[in-house]
């Protein structure tokens, strides 16, 4: 199967420039926590998520971490290719959060249409506009949001991915989804247990109370 | 004179394309602190500085701010024209920090041209990722960086901007630049006092110590 088919701009790229990305497309298998793409690193290539789910993410000079955003599958990663585009001059590091099936698309041919080619320009901003959308939120969260409707949010979105309440996930991990310290992770998992939002056991969160846990992060301030 | 030759893509534009954007492009002057564009309301159009400055913030819900970038001569703004591209879903606002001449050019026009020419596209594309990598900045220093050396950097790139080290600025002010409230800037900055970076006087900063302000921003933690 072609899977560069996912791109929504696909019918509208002639056949020659459809046949360029597709010898420049490589399918590749990622294991669960395999880093695709190290922000320091070169230019990787773009990533099409083909199944798994994928997670960027940004690392301070100390070695913290907190996510960006998360892809799934049909979407695509442009910032492991940030030399298709001068003007993105920050890093990012894309990890695979479980195990990934990706096609990964040479830069250099990518761009080589994006030159010439206005629907696969404009696809790129829509793209880089939702990633945008998603880091202004992040904003919104960081600024004005306390640690504790964060958490609560966070844990109600990975229900939500996983389809399930019993979440398979460490303090630590959801430290680095977060920018917090583990610490301040288990401290506030132990309140929201006093809470009867959620049980703790080795490894694993149950969420209990899953009103609550949105009313929590409903509710201002 | 056609300010529209501040684009660096004006030259690759056929003429009936320069003819379309001209038509299309309104001269306006705006007086200090006036509101360009307003979050939620329409798409206002591109905002390109003539002369003079602006500001693009984001605002909480209960009206706390916080800068993303600013604007200069030769400056484009996008997202006051966010109907230009579908995905992006969120809201900035727009002042004028000091009298400002922008152009102000209609997203309709705008849109018309860069989805047929490649050069406008990816121009786009290239002013989305300038503004992208502000943001990811912001976002490394609200998250790792503790308010002391985020204060001594605003208080240096301020005096770089202005040509001064006397800077007429109000806590409140800086305040909405770092999103943080007034009086704890208040406090942070009798704290350079006491370290002899700079002197206070109402409505006034003075930096004195220009080399410890910037090896406060430097120093790690």
């Amino acid at each position: 199967m072609n899977y560069l088919t996912y791109l929504p701009v696909w019918e509208k790229l002639d056949p020659s420039q459809q046949d360029t990305l597709l010898r420049a497309a490589v399918s590749r298998k990622f294991k669960k926590n395999e880093i695709l793409h190290n922000g320091s690193a070169d230019c990787t290539g773009l990533i099409l998520v083909v199944s798994g789910q994928i997670r960027a993410f940004t690392v301070s000079d100390d070695g913290r971490e907190i996510t960006l955003y998360r892809l799934f599958e049909r979407d695509i990663c442009l910032f492991s290719a940030s030399c298709i585009i001068n003007s993105i001059q920050f890093d990012i590091t894309v990890t695979a959060e479980k195990d990934t099936e990706a096609l990964v698309i040479s830069p250099e041919a990518y761009k080589s249409i994006m030159e010439i080619s206005p629907p696969l320009a404009n696809y790129t901003n829509e793209v880089m506009a939702s990633r945008f959308t998603e880091v202004m939120w992040l904003i919104d969260q960081v600024m004005w949001k306390s640690f504790d409707k964060r958490l609560a949010g966070f844990l109600l979105n990975e229900a939500s991915i996983e389809g399930t309440n019993i979440l398979h996930i460490t303090h630590e991990t959801i430290g680095n989804h977060l920018g917090s310290p583990r610490e301040v992770v288990t401290r506030m998992l132990k309140y929201f247990v006093s809470e009867g939002l959620v049980k703790l056991s080795r490894g694993l969160i149950e969420i209990t109370d899953e009103g609550g846990l949105s009313s929590l992060e409903k509710t201002k301030r």
